[in-house]
């Protein structure tokens, strides 16, 4: 049997990625990207953005042999360290010896996984629009963004992996009927910053570590890059006091950072320039059905499932798309109906649940991360998850450090997980007894 | 100060409602609406569909002093009469003596508006739809249906009045920054049916009633016209068995509503020839948000929140949206800055409760109205209600029958009251000592 013919929509992470797995099994692939090639063209400002690869990413990208080259440009993350509003810090492990996330640049790495898709066979098309797709005909519309033309593209198999604001899922679903939709932005945005290197290229904070400014209502962050810099994120209210309506001149956004962020503020000299002149993000989160159409369409990655960053895990859930779609090819012997029906019923729950756990972290990262009482509950988790092996698997490894868990049962379990530890905190005097045989017990039996 | 140019985008129920409420005003209101004017044509079948015309509406209809005029065409409707499975039927008054809602078919109603708006002096432009809207220049693009012209309207203020599946509301979101939204479609779709008068024009069903035929999954309702015959809506599941997809010969339909709606199924002579030439229905919720751009756009009626038909409350609510936009217009004399902005934040959450309501009203129409233990729920309710005036309002009649009650005020009362009758109702042989006073008094207690 002939191979169908694949046209993906967006030569992002997912969509690069997808495309190797494609191409391995010997579909001809032909990737058409709205953007200019950004191996050719300065990166704007302000976009360069760090992400933090983990176990279900680092998976995929084994699967396909490609781990090797990508680890050349990650730096391993062990802990998050908190840099706290009084001056202190602390420091929390993720999770146990030997486990990390990496910190890549998404620019880094899309450049590599697009040479890598090319080199694997693939065509990618550049300053291709898609405006319409005839779903009767399979002909995908492309207008070119750098001149007037536009052209047809006919298709046996289509996939849109063109991001949280995905015009191939637009197209379907204005043409669907009774889709299931939903976009939810929070009231919060992000602006990039930067902490450069010292004069002589070493990092100016702790390198192997995500730095947090966790302030109640908001936070900063900081990932380190392969130069020594590192890419700072804000994530801040739009409105309210403060946010980024009040800050609004370099004074009261210079004070307002030494005041704020009292270590970091000296490492930032562009900061006015980084602030005034970068764009401010928004987030949102999308949930949306069906993301197929029968044997010849589907949705993958941010075009499907959308969502905050606050978990680290929106490219690592696409690729573990892209991972588990190729399992499914395997399965049903490139029978796209079935591949693409079970895709769907795997994955949509588990879009779900990631979408819900990221928006939940939010709260974690920016403020509960700076209350002892939380601290504690997490040492307590971990002290009984290494005497316990197998019984407790603290969420945020269950989500990061555990592919063999979907996060639809990691949802599930990180609530049970929760609820057992609401009693144990609520014990008298849990901070100094907190090692004692009795409190393991009694986990033990709720547990049970 | 000149009076704002309006333009209000769909001649429906609520357009033309909003259009009479502000020509009364003095603005010179244009409507463009996309179909043909139904007074001309005649309407398509499956299309009639009736509504239940309350207290919120009749408000409404009443500031304008159009009731008298509606009035001739409603049927007052006092209670549900349940036709069971079981072949009994019972009855459930909707409110005190003398409440009631009122059956009017839709199309009649509508030309009746669309006659009174242009009386008042709206001009009602036809076939008209809405493609696009420039928000700086205030322009609106308009392609005519019969012909292929368009042409390009500036208007100082815009109504989007075109209902769940707005254009306005659709231009509007692809264009705003951070734009909150969800559809959510239930698995059930509608058919409508007919029950024709008998041979001599009389009702073959109890005229001043609400029909249901709850079957636990699904259910048919039937509401009477003037010329004696009945609309029946049948709400059914698209997929599974029963279903609309199982149904598809006229050998099995037949069959299926003999069994199912045993009374029902020889009224209706014509049933497989609805069932199988009337389109099938779907039902969306609609949330979204922001409603408004600055002093000159807003969204309205199910524009702005459409919502399933198990409440009763779609057009009431719209009409309601006209009332509060009126009261608006008088308090912030014709500021429409201050008009607008207060209308959203007024009415953007009694837009969501009533969408909750009526989504959970699905379930206590098709399923709970047929249990003896709710029935005796909502006697008790209704008993404690009288004996204790201002003290306990049904929900229902919170909804209903009382417009000083805002929607998302009823929803949190409601969820109250359904916590204390869930404890009464436990109460062993509640059945049969429901009217002693201890019960009374535990109500008492519970509510304070």
């Amino acid at each position: 049997m002939e191979k169908k013919k694949v046209t993906i929509i967006g030569a992002g992470l997912v969509g690069s990625l997808l495309s190797i797995y494609l191409s391995k099994r010997g579909y001809k692939v032909k990737i058409f990207e709205r953007r200019a090639d950004m191996r050719k063209e300065k990166m704007s400002a302000g976009k360069s953005i760090n992400l933090a690869l983990s176990d279900r990413g680092i998976k995929a990208l084994e699967e396909v042999g490609l781990m090797d080259e990508i680890r050349k440009i990650c730096i391993p993350m062990h802990g998050r360290f908190m840099h706290n509003a009084d001056g202190t810090t602390a420091y929390q492990a993720y999770g146990k010896e030997g486990q990390y996330i990496n910190s890549v640049s998404r620019g880094e790495l899309n450049c590599k996984l697009m040479d890598l898709a090319e080199k694997h066979g693939a065509d990618i098309l550049f300053n291709e629009k898609c405006n319409n797709i005839d779903w009767k005909e399979n002909k995908i519309e492309f207008e070119r963004t750098n001149s007037p033309e536009s052209q047809i593209v006919k298709a046996d198999l289509i996939f849109g992996s063109d991001g949280a604001f995905s015009a191939a899922r637009l197209t379907h679903q204005l043409q669907h009927d009774r889709f299931q939709y939903q976009q939810y932005y929070i009231d919060f945005g992000y602006k990039e910053l930067t902490i450069p290197p010292a004069e002589n290229g070493d990092f100016l904070l702790e390198k192997n570590a995500l730095h947090i400014w966790p302030r109640g209502n908001y936070m900063m962050i900081a990932l380190p890059n392969i130069d020594g810099s590192f890419t700072c994120t804000l994530f801040f209210p739009f409105e309210g006091e403060p946010s980024f309506a009040t800050l609004d001149t370099k004074e009261k956004l210079r004070s307002f950072f030494e005041k704020t962020f009292t270590d970091a503020a000296p490492l930032m000299p562009t900061l006015e320039e980084d602030f005034f002149n970068n764009p401010t993000g928004s987030l949102v989160t999308v949930k949306c059905f069906p993301w197929i159409r029968g044997d010849k369409f589907a949705l993958i990655g941010d075009a499907a499932h959308a969502i905050v960053p606050f978990f680290g895990q929106g490219m690592n859930c696409g690729f573990e798309d892209c991972s588990v779609l190729n399992s499914l090819i395997e399965k049903h012997d490139d029978n796209w109906a079935a591949i693409l029906s079970e895709y769907q019923s795997l994955r949509k729950p588990d879009g779900d649940a990631i979408a819900d756990l990221a928006l939940n972290n939010f709260v974690e990262m920016r403020d509960k991360v700076a209350d002892p009482k939380f601290l504690l509950q997490k040492k307590i988790e971990a002290a009984f998850s290494k005497k316990n092996p197998g019984k407790w698997t603290p969420l945020y490894s269950q989500v990061t450090f555990s592919p063999q868990i979907r996060y639809s049962d990691a949802l599930v379990n990180g609530q049970k997980q929760e609820a057992i530890m609401e009693q144990i905190m609520a014990i008298p005097d849990i901070e100094n007894k907190w090692q004692d045989e009795e409190i393991e017990k009694q986990i033990l039996e709720l547990l049970n």
